[in-house]
C-alpha cells in the first residue's frame, strides 16, 4: 500500500532529525527517536544475506539502548572527530494498523582529527514507523552495513 | 514549466526504485524501468564537455538492454562486492506532450571483498520520464560520469 | 514553528539550483541566489564549535560575492576538474516575519584530471532564506565543513 506525501515527508523528517542528533553528538537523545519496545539492531549485509545472526549491535527496548549510550560515554576511547550522515532514496510503504515500512540508504563520513574526511560507513535502514501522539517514532530501526572493514572501529551507533 | 510537486515525487521515487533494483543486484529488473523505445546511454562528461560522443554504453532500446542483462550475467567477471547508489539534488521540467526532464545527482560507492567502501563513480542523471498506464517509466536516462577513471572497470550499470 | 510542505520543496530546490550552478561553473550565477543585503561565510566547525571565528570566507554583501567571483575568475589557479555538490537532510523551520531557517548537510566530491574522485569536503549549511517576489533567496548561508585539512585548497564556493 502506497502512503501520502505528507507521511513519506514525516519519516524523512524523523530520520533527519535523528541524523542530526548523531552528527551533533547528542547521544542521550538517540533512544528517544524510538518507542519503549523497539528494536535498534547493526546487522551487516554480509552476514544478514548469508542468513547468519552476526549483529554488531542488538538492542531490542529503549532501556537497553539507553544503557549503551551510558557506556559510550564512559568508556570514550573513539578519537572521531565528527561524523556526517547522509540519508537518502527513502521509499516508504504501509504496513497497515498504523505501522509503515522505510527503507532508505545512509552513509556516514568521518573527519578524523587531521581534517580529513573519508567514508566510514554506507548501507541501508530498514525501518518499522509507528505514530505517538502525532510523532513519528521508530518501533524498528535494523542498520544494513555494506561496509564490513570497520566493525571493530564502531563507538557511537550508526 | 514547473510541474506539481506530486510529479516531483513520482520521478524521486522512480530513480530510488530504479537505485534499489541496482543496489539489490536484480539486474532483470533494470530495463523494466524503462519503456519499450528508449534510450540508455553512459556518456562521461570528459567526452560530452568537448562534443565528443566515447559513449561507454548506448542502447537505445529495452530489448538492447536485455541483451546487456544477459552478457553481464554471462561474463560475471566482475568481483565487486556491494553497490550503493545514492541519488540527490533532483529537478524536474515539464517539457510538455506528457513527458518531464530531470536531473539529478548520483554517486555510486562501492564496497569491496575486504569490506572496504570507496566512491567509484559521481555524476549526472539527465531523465526523460513519460506516464504509461499512470505509471512513470524512463524514455530517456543518460548517465554523465564526473569520474573517468573506472570505465573500464564498468561492468554493472550506473 | 514548522512550515508547509510547499515552502520546504521550494528551499530545497533553491539549494539544488545553487549547487547546480556551482557543479556546472556558471559562477556569475553565484552570487544571484542571494538578496543584496546577505551573509556568505564559511565556518570551519572545529573554530565554530571552540567560540573562534577563524573563517575561510567572508562575504557580507553580494558586492562582495560578485568581487570575489572576479577574482576567482582572475587568479584562476586551481586544477581541479569537476565538483559535485549532493545536498541532503533539510529541515526548515520558520522564524516569523517572513524568514526561514534550513540546516542541511552537503558533500562536494571532486574528480582529479586524471579521472578519480574523491571526497573534497562535508558539512553544513545553516541557510536563512526569504522570498522575493515570490522566489526564494538566502538572506545568510553559513557554510560549517567538518573537513578542514582542504583550506589552502579552498578556490571556488562551497
Amino acid at each position: 500500500m502506497t502512503v501520502t506525501a505528507e507521511i513519506t515527508q514525516r519519516i524523512v523528517e524523523l530520520n533527519y532529525h535523528y541524523a542530526q542528533a548523531l552528527d551533533d553528538r547528542r547521544l542521550d537523545d538517540w533512544p528517544e527517536f524510538f518507542v519503549d519496545e523497539c528494536l535498534y539492531a547493526i546487522h551487516p549485509r554480509e552476514n544478514r544475506d548469508r542468513g547468519l545472526e552476526g549483529f554488531w549491535i542488538y538492542c531490542d527496548s529503549k532501556a537497553m539502548m539507553e544503557d549503551r549510550v551510558l557506556s559510550i560515554k564512559e568508556v570514550n576511547l573513539y578519537n572521531i572527530h565528527y561524523d556526517r550522515h547522509s540519508i537518502s532514496n527513502l521509499l516508504v510503504e504501509d504496513d497497515g494498523a498504523g505501522v509503515y515500512s522505510a527503507r532508505s540508504n545512509y552513509m556516514v563520513v568521518q573527519t578524523n582529527v587531521e581534517g580529513r574526511s573519508a567514508i566510514f560507513s554506507v548501507g541501508e535502514y530498514r525501518d518499522k514507523v509507528v505514530l505517538v501522539d502525532g510523532e513519528p517514532k521508530f518501533r524498528e530501526k535494523i542498520v544494513i552495513p555494506d561496509t564490513f572493514a570497520v566493525a571493530p572501529l564502531l563507538a557511537i551507533p550508526l
